[in-house]
């Protein structure tokens, strides 16, 4: 038996074709989105603007899972008929406006090159003035809803992005009938689900994303909706009652996507949750192991049982009951760019996309501390534990003699400094992080990278066997649902594992590292507006002391 | 009549032959040091360490003066026995280590290639330590000395390179009869002084560096230099009683070097200064003028009459009575890198240097506060107003998009703030600032540094008459000295001049600089030391802002 995993990414789409019983990959395919810059619509005008075209998402799952299909069926002992269930987890949040039928706006003439009427990509950033405002709101009339996502809403989420629409461009949002998250309207596509209220909605998306909690009775009250704009009020009516956890489904396949793949009708599809929740699940993830999914950013994903009271943890974008495993409460944390920095800084920068290679020899050779440099990892802002889209990047200690691959391993620092910082603020709250489990390209193709990660977090770093880890726990997820696996444990510890590579942390390094991230947490919580009466004098000295005694 | 002005830089000298009726320039030439790294001898191990060998300073004398020399007599009206003075300046401090006859160790085989026993240029930061030291002790048992160059002595100074030498190289100390800085030891060395003792000192080196002042009776007294150590408190019997300022002569051109040069024997030749002194009075320096000279670095220069009581003034880094016109105090700042960090930036990090002219063309079509970026100018140190060489370049609001373009422009407004804190500080203390003449290749060549200049500081900037305004000043002395003119105004009047082009402040542009420059002053003053309880959760948002007005 088979399933299909469906995964969403920010530049593209991966389909992926699994067998159940061992998680052996029998076929995957990625398909770039054809439109705008890498599949992102942008607005020269206002560099936070970052849209998709819901119809990339349609293209791209046709063709993904044809060519998964037909790559697998050169195998042996695969049959199309053998696909037992379907999977999909996407970027989040990335809400769509659709109409009456659950069609995209968009994907009509009259809205189709509106950027407004587009799916608003995750790392939009044009909400930040609504986000303030929400987090204002919400601590004055209900603390309660952003306790669990650090007491700060992003513009990166659901309200934020719904309600600047409503204020550019309020044709697009009266158009609107609903909106749906992209990992609840892909299964709902699937699944043939012609009416937006009837689209099964997932419980990360709306629990990580759209303030959704049981404890309150679902999505915010009217009441407070109210307090940002009517119409937002109205707009509840036409959302979603109930999320849920991946025990349930989202529906079943429809004849006519069916056939437009050639896949067995009336498949189940599981729910849909975002990229790095079912990621976590495809890299083994079970209570006291953090995942890291590392690419162009970074998302953190932890779980602990539902049984135990979970504290709030200041500054963790959020603590949702089943986000990734029923039965757990999911933790999701990250970083707004990781692998962005870097592709920034020798793609945009230096203008050599070859440079990578050399940088990262030349950059291997380095003592930690050798280069006196420190930077701030926040060139698309910080999304934990800082939770502040309105931070930029920072690179302190030049000389006249720093080298360009000297800054390029001290990006890579900033970035490992910002995950020990994550990782610091989890433990400090109680929860268990036994092991770290890495996934993504970078995590598999930079080993400079992984041994400063472990050098500076103090964590031997694991590497997921996945390549494909997240297509892979969406399969993992579908396995479950249609019945191959009894549940989630089982079914990972059959179909998921780890590469043998592992990276200890030096002892040498960690102590250079111990007085380097020092200094970052100084930087860090000066210019993140935790401390409001630094001293920072000492900063500069000590980078070059430190230097110093690696020459030494 | 004619004089020749003779100008070492820090990679090259030139020889420049000027008419002293009116300045016109007859012959020029400037010869490249042969040694090390553009002239400077580097330790890989040790950024801090930049030396030069004085044998490179005699062949350059010989070839750049004949070469002038050569260029000049193409020209009617000219002939080598119509030069009747020589003019020297020379970077500093820059003090040599030399025997008994006043030859430089170095040009002894013993010691050739002994990076200690060579001239310890200015850029030298290797005793840092020492500097802090003679900073510590002086607040303690002579504020006095240091109350006049900002209450801090630097590494770029006589006594931290003589004690950091005693320290690293004790051996080439006590081979070292004397110690001359190099202002001093090629006027002597051209009227054949042969014994150190001997040579005549300008209170220009000796003042701003040394801590020479006649009010406490000359050089630092012995018991102090004691407190450093006690071969340095004897070799102040080999030093100097006496340093004196450009009415006195240096000596008189000896005939060896007469007939080397081809060049009258005995004209006179006049009292060393350093580069910018001599620079300051070749751009007509007077009350009320500021002379900025920007090269790879920046010296500041004004002067106030001797009659007037001038207060210390924090950070600056010298007030010393005769440093560049007789009668005047001379007033001394400057900063440790500006040429020198677009340098680094365009050929050390872009490894380009054609980058120059584009990015420049690029940054010229920014408006001001667009890239919403922010830079620290201390890649080498800060000289003023913080004296404190153990800073380091900053560079804070980078996003994803941000374009090397954008990052020179920021730089180069770095250094704009850079000039501004130093200006603000002198008008402070009450020395008026009128106008501002800038020299140096960057003045000449680069109108958007200058406009961003004119911007950032409010000053109208003008521009010097010659490209060559040290060589010129050298020559302006010699001339006042050998009686073509009756004093310096007069033949500052005749012999110097303006260039057309004026760079003024523009309203709108000055109105954003201002809230830039508070951002700047917030950083600086946080990382400089100066404010141990700083708020900087507001920069990188105000700096987001500033860049959104501008694109609205």
């Amino acid at each position: 038996m088979f399933t299909l995993g469906i995964d969403y990414g920010t530049n593209s789409v991966r389909a992926l074709i699994v067998r159940t019983s061992d998680g052996a990959e029998f076929g995957s395919a990625i398909v770039n989105y054809p439109s705008g810059s890498q599949g992102i619509l942008l607005d020269p005008k206002d560099h936070n603007l970052a849209r998709q075209h819901p119809g990339d998402y349609l293209f791209g799952l046709e063709k993904s899972v044809k060519t998964a299909l037909a790559a697998a069926k050169k195998k042996p002992g695969f049959k199309a008929d053998k696909i037992i269930g379907i999977g999909v987890d996407t970027t989040g949040s990335s809400p769509i406006p659709v109409d009456k039928n659950n069609r995209a706006l968009a994907q009509d003439k009259k809205w189709a090159k509106n950027l407004h009427a587009q799916c608003w990509l995750w790392k939009d950033h044009t909400s930040w003035r609504e986000a303030a405002k929400i987090t204002e709101l919400a601590a004055q009339h209900r603390p309660q809803f952003i306790a669990k996502c650090g007491n700060t809403y992003s513009s990166e989420w659901f309200w934020s992005k719904l309600w600047h629409c409503l204020f550019v461009a309020p044709k697009v949002f009266d158009a609107a009938y609903s909106w749906v998250e992209l990992a609840d309207w892909i299964p709902s596509v699937l699944a043939g689900v012609n009416d937006p209220t009837k689209v099964m909605r997932g419980v990360c998306c709306a629990g990580h994303k759209a303030l959704y909690a049981d404890d309150w009775g679902g999505l915010p009250d009217k009441e407070f909706l109210t307090l940002l704009h009517p119409k937002l009020a109205d707009l509840r009516d036409r959302l979603y009652e109930k999320a849920h956890d991946a025990s349930t489904a989202a529906g079943q396949l429809s004849p006519e996507w069916a056939k437009k793949l050639g896949l067995p009708v009336g498949i189940p599809i599981a729910i849909g949750e975002m990229d790095v929740h079912y990621g976590a699940i495809g890299c083994g993830v079970k209570e006291g192991t953090l995942v890291k999914v590392i690419g162009t950013s970074t998302c953190d994903c932890g779980v602990v049982s539902a049984d135990k009271n979970v504290p709030d943890i200041p500054g963790i974008c959020g603590i949702v009951k089943g986000a990734i495993l029923p039965g757990f409460y999911g933790i999701e944390a990250g970083q707004s760019a990781v692998g962005d920095i870097f592709k920034w800084y020798v793609e945009g920068v230096l203008k050599d996309a070859k440079l990578h290679a050399t940088l990262t020899a030349e950059a291997a050779k380095q003592k930690p501390g050798q280069h006196g440099l420190l930077a701030l990892d926040w060139n698309n802002g910080n999304r934990t534990i800082l939770v502040d889209q309105r931070l930029t990047g920072l690179m302190l200690g030049q000389t006249l003699h720093t080298t360009p691959a000297e800054i390029y391993r001290a990006l890579i620092e900033a970035t490992a400094f910002g995950a020990r910082a994550i990782i610091e603020r989890i433990k400090e709250y109680g929860v268990p992080i036994e092991r770290v489990v890495c996934a993504g390209g970078i995590a598999e193709k930079n080993p400079l990278l992984m041994q400063i990660y472990a050098d500076v977090t103090g964590c031997t770093m694991l590497v997921a066997g996945s390549s494909q880890a997240c297509a892979l726990g969406s399969a993992v997820s579908a396995a479950v649902l249609a019945g191959a696996h009894k549940d989630f444990p089982t079914a990972q510890k059959k179909m998921t594992g780890l590469k043998k590579v592992t990276y200890k942390p030096i002892a040498a390094n960690r102590k250079v590292y111990d007085q380097l991230y020092s200094l970052y947490r100084q930087l860090h919580d000066s210019l993140g507006g935790r401390n409001k009466s630094a001293d920072l004098s000492n900063v500069m000295k000590d980078l070059l002391t430190l230097k110093e005694s690696t020459h030494a």
